[in-house]
């Protein structure tokens, strides 16, 4: 629950917000559920990757229509970035080849194209986007997940070295480029990524078209970076504009120097079905019919046939377009509240991300309602459509980039608008911890209940979580240190294991999809909208900044006990290296202090000041940024948030002191404990001190 | 000249503004030279290392003193820094030996102390502080001024190896770190450094105390790091507090891995005069009677002896002390105007730092005593008395990186207090280009004709110069780009061709040393506080920010030009390599644009509304902020001014666009030169994008 809440000063509401409140009313029941329908339909009767003509079109059009919505200005904002593609003279394919090279069995180079889209054409096959071309032919190793953890698993319990092997790993549980990196790392010369039953089809559930479940001939598309937050990997720190220097490919970041790419689970089987070696532990083991041995290679009978990757996928610096729409702000222009989601998808995008892009659109289009009335909010709101978000976020990144300064300075909060659906149980909001009393207001305004969701605020459930990577808000929150948050709707972590949703970056991500088995009324997707709109609507036109800084405090607690717990696994070593989290107890203790103080004060402000408002706005404005550390996590240089970002092992996984838990999970790999206790003790010192810091700027300014 | 201040718009001033006018004047009579003087008198008596007791009790008498003089509050802010003093049972020195290890001569272990001051205990020996540990023995190579182009030449056209010999350079022309970088890149064994007749004499004048001029025994102490903006070497990037991480000795910054140790010219006569090998170019030639000979080693008599180093001194983590005042502001209290300069000294500091430390503390009296009629200024005025900047700035460095984050949210400049005097001539001022208005404003309010200077300002002179680094104020403005300036009395160029001042960090730093010779009636003392103080109260007090864009644009395109010169020596490898300069004077004439179109809104800007006000005046604080990019210049992660930095090969000296003109410097010397280009194109990128960034934040914000 969020303690705090019942504590914040209502009695310092003033007319101002009152007034908001009833234009907030206005926007959140002017969006409706057949227009999102409308905008969803008419968005994915086509594939709209990022680079083709296709995307282009798309951006023209919801250009024009935020025009017409009322917007005050829309623009195209182009970049030239690495995209990646499959060849389509020379298609990507996996074999199992003879002791002469003749092909055995090939993998399929296509999904079947789901009812209604046969007459299609671009539908990209699915593959791993940035996949090092080659034809490398090995034995086959199982890895599992092919997690840091399943490596060391494999290497030193069940003594496989996998040097030259050709690794086969189920998707699931962390971002399918930590997958590739590992494989790397192991020295594996190519790798294959499957999706299986067990984790990508809900029991009981039929396959699409039939039901949501991923189909045996679906594949999951993605691309398999390890970019750490450098958006274009070409232009690391720089937007990629026509004078900007791009390094050479060989320089560029995270690009895999290995062969990727993705089979569904009729082709597994076929490589999985006659895999020698050991039978692994239970759970290792997938729902597929086979016995997932490790192998490495085949078993007896098939001993002398081998794998081998046929990838020809290229790399091209590609342009893309960015839709930037511009509201201005009646008292503070120069404070900005954005909402950005993607608009380029793998294929149709049926769920990612046009649910997402369907959503603002009616936003956009309720905010225009509102204008024509007279309304104008106190702040400055931007819209944005980004482009190759599949790519590595690299629309979102680059313009980041490009008005990095204008936003450090400016920018309230960022609202992120990817896939507002994942699942049909309940609504999830995974937000900086300064939005939890806000996100908890907002959700009060939107009548949840009839969607019938279960309690957790009072009445009702609401998962509020972390906020990981994985999309568009990334820069914003992890680099630049924006207030940021998502919401979508998910699904029942507790009872449906598989990742994301079964048939997520396949063909089948369709309109019908939607239509028929996740939102048929369309309320989940505008209880979504209006808890994002929600969302910017107050942060834009609230006279005080509606940004908790006590909740921080109580999350900066929480996450400092569950470091230290973390740490305290290895009492020994705690005593012999002198490692010590009280500094950060202490910082955590201090900023509580000025939080609450921070808070009390705001009771008292002058309301009719309009120096004192705007002093007190930056400071909460600014809270989010003096968690960034300049100097960036070790090793990532555009990771820069103290408190959160993603583990060096996952990037979808967000983690609360990532440099401390980055630097214990190498604990137990290193050869060199003093050297890794000693980052432990620096990292610590670094958290403390940025909290410390933190909580300097919540003190009065003089 | 200065173009643009005719320009400027005097109509917007407002009755805010015209009293503010007149409180400046009160602000500048009520500085007194005779005050000057007994603030002098006092902080000279002793010597006041960093990190002694001596220093810490000037700390304490200062705080009194602010208290006294009626700031709103005074502090004591301790840090933990390495700081490095001689071994007193061991002293440093330089021997010849024989060829059996027989010291047949021993340079001299200490300065002789001038009357008056034969009882002061404490007085540190000349050191190198930080030098490493050790007793070289070798021969001795002259290397002039100890550049990268005095070792280039020494090597490729003299065709002499210094690896394994002791070097002797003599000081002056560039920072004595860089001396010590280069000896060690170069494989020297240890490095003398002595101060040549030609570089700290003037002509027809008498050594101290007959004059101001250098004895033969006084020797110049100094660090030799090479910092690179780091601060204390064992915490880069955060501030040396109790709890924070400190790197190992072995992994420290910038610390100097060979012994060094400086001598004075009696000494050096010593050691130079029966050196062998060739004689050198004229312009390698000092002024002591000896023929410079460049060695390796003495001459043939002399051939069996060689030089032995004997440093002993210590690196040691030290507590150290700021002293910070703080004048709250009565409209704008988050907005901070710094006054800062160093108070620790090498033995006096009779100029070096305390002529600053007087006048810093003539301002905070004169401040004081306008408080008391009620006045208080529009913004919060910070005076900083910053200790152990001698070390490596380590004060003013440690502090900033403790408030990093409220600095770049709220600091509006940073005036520079260290020596307010190093010639007769003429005021020197060395800031950034958005402060020549003021400055020009400032000087003509500060009556200098008084003091007979040239013309230069209508009727005139005041040198205005880019600010290189080697004072406190790097910090500020290089890495967290803050809006800086200094201003100090200054020798005349032309004709005065010694480093600094003769006597500078020798024991003949004294009171006598000024009021004898330098400022007898304090009134060139007087005419830097007035010129100090008068920056501090109008960007403290006027309304709207004295902060011009326009200045800006005018040396972005002077600098572009200058860089693009300095690239067109290469018009072939220009052609071959694909290198424009066209990037960059593109973005330079859109922030010109920007600039002109910002302040021709100002004059129509409403200056009764506090929002409007405040947004411009953002903009203005926020410009300088604009030039720094949080990547920093290539290896020097502290560095991060794009438009101002040192050199890499010169501390001491500002440079423009130091990324490329760091580039191309290397062009003449690499051993590649399509990387080195390479890197010329993509410094010439980012600065192209840097300035572009900037001049977005000048557009109107929404």
């Amino acid at each position: 629950c969020i303690p705090g809440w019942f504590a914040r000063p209502t009695s310092t509401e003033t007319s101002h917000d009152a007034g908001s409140r009833r234009h907030l009313r206005e926007f959140l029941d002017e969006m409706r559920p057949e227009n999102i329908r409308d905008h969803l339909r008419k968005f994915t009767r086509l594939p709209h990757l990022a680079g083709t003509e296709q995307n282009l079109q798309l951006a023209e059009q919801i250009k024009g229509e935020w025009l017409a919505y009322g917007l005050d200005s829309v623009e195209m904002v182009p970049y030239d970035v690495l995209l990646s593609y499959p060849n389509i003279s020379q298609p990507n394919y996996i074999s199992i080849v003879d002791d002469l090279g003749n092909e055995m069995f090939n993998t399929s180079l296509s999904e079947p194209v789901p009812e209604g889209y046969e007459n299609v054409s671009d539908i990209v096959p699915p593959y791993s986007a940035f996949s090092a071309q080659g034809q490398p032919v090995g034995d086959l190793v199982y890895v599992n997940y092919g997690r840091t953890e399943d490596f060391f698993q494999l290497e030193r319990q069940m003594g496989i070295n996998v040097t030259g092997k050709i690794v086969i790993v189920r998707y699931g549980n962390i971002f399918r480029g930590n997958k590739v990196k590992n494989a790397m790392l192991h020295g594996a010369s190519g790798i294959i990524m499957f999706s299986d039953p067990a984790d990508y089809c809900a029991p009981g559930v039929q396959p699409y078209p039939d039901g949501w479940n991923l189909p045996g001939g679906g594949a999951q598309r993605g691309n398999v970076l390890n970019l750490n937050g450098a958006g274009d990997p070409l232009t690391p720190g720089y937007p990629a504009k026509e004078y900007t220097y791009r390094y050479n490919l060989e320089e560029g970041v995270g690009l895999p120097k290995i062969p990727v790419h993705p089979i569904g689970y009729h082709d597994a089987i076929q490589l999985l079905k006659n895999m020698g070696g050991d039978v692994p532990p239970n759970n290792w083991k997938g729902a597929l019919n086979v016995s997932y041995r490790i192998g490495p290679g085949f078993t007896d009978g098939f001993s002398t046939q081998k794998v081998r990757m046929n990838i020809h996928t290229n790399n091209q610096v590609t342009r893309i377009y960015n839709v930037i729409g511009r509201l201005r702000g009646a008292v503070e222009p120069d404070r900005y509240v954005i909402l950005g989601g993607h608009r380029d998808a793998w294929v149709f995008g049926g769920i990612d991300p046009v649910t997402g892009a369907a959503v603002v659109h009616e936003s956009v289009r309720s905010a225009g309602k509102l204008l024509r009335k007279g309304w104008r909010p106190r702040r400055s709101i931007v819209f944005a459509s980004w482009d190759a978000e599949e790519f590595g976020l690299l629309g979102s990144t680059e313009w980041a980039e490009e008005n990095a300064k204008v936003l450090q300075e400016r920018a309230v909060a960022y609202i992120n608008a990817d896939s507002a659906i994942e699942g049909m149980y309940t609504l999830r909001i995974d937000c900086t911890p300064s939005l939890h009393t806000l996100v908890y207001d907002i959700t009060k305004q939107v009548n949840l209940n009839q969607l019938s969701i279960n309690c957790l605020f009072q009445d009702y459930t609401v998962a509020i979580s972390k906020l990981g990577s994985g999309s568009d808000f990334e820069a914003y929150f992890i680099r630049l240190g924006i207030a940021a948050g998502r919401a979508r709707y998910t699904k029942n972590r507790k009872t449906e294991r598989y990742s994301s949703y079964p048939v997520y970056h396949s063909v089948y991500e369709t309109f019908e999809l939607v239509e028929r088995f996740y939102d048929p009324s369309f309320r989940k997707l505008r209880a979504v909208a209006q808890v994002r709109g929600g969302l910017i609507f107050l942060l834009a036109d609230s006279q005080l900044l509606p940004l908790d800084a006590s909740q921080y405090a109580g999350s900066l607690t929480k996450y400092a006990h569950t470091i230290a717990q973390l740490g305290q696994k290895h009492p020994d070593a705690l005593v012999k290296y002198g490692v010590s989290f009280d500094s950060l107890f202490s910082a955590v203790e201090n900023f509580t202090v000025a939080a609450r103080d921070f808070h009390e004060r705001l009771t008292t402000l002058d309301r009719t000041d309009p120096i004192q408002i705007r002093m007190v706005n930056d400071q909460l404005m600014y809270l989010e940024r003096a968690f960034v550390d300049p100097l960036g996590l070790p090793g990532r240089p555009f990771y820069r948030h103290v408190i959160f970002a993603p583990s060096s092992h996952n990037k979808y996984a967000g983690e609360s002191f990532p440099g401390i838990y980055d630097a214990l999970f190498d604990i137990e790999r290193t050869a060199n404990p003093k050297q890794a206790w000693d980052e432990v003790r620096r990292q610590i010192s670094i958290a403390a001190f940025t909290v410390q810091a933190a909580a300097m700027t919540l003190t009065p300014p003089a």
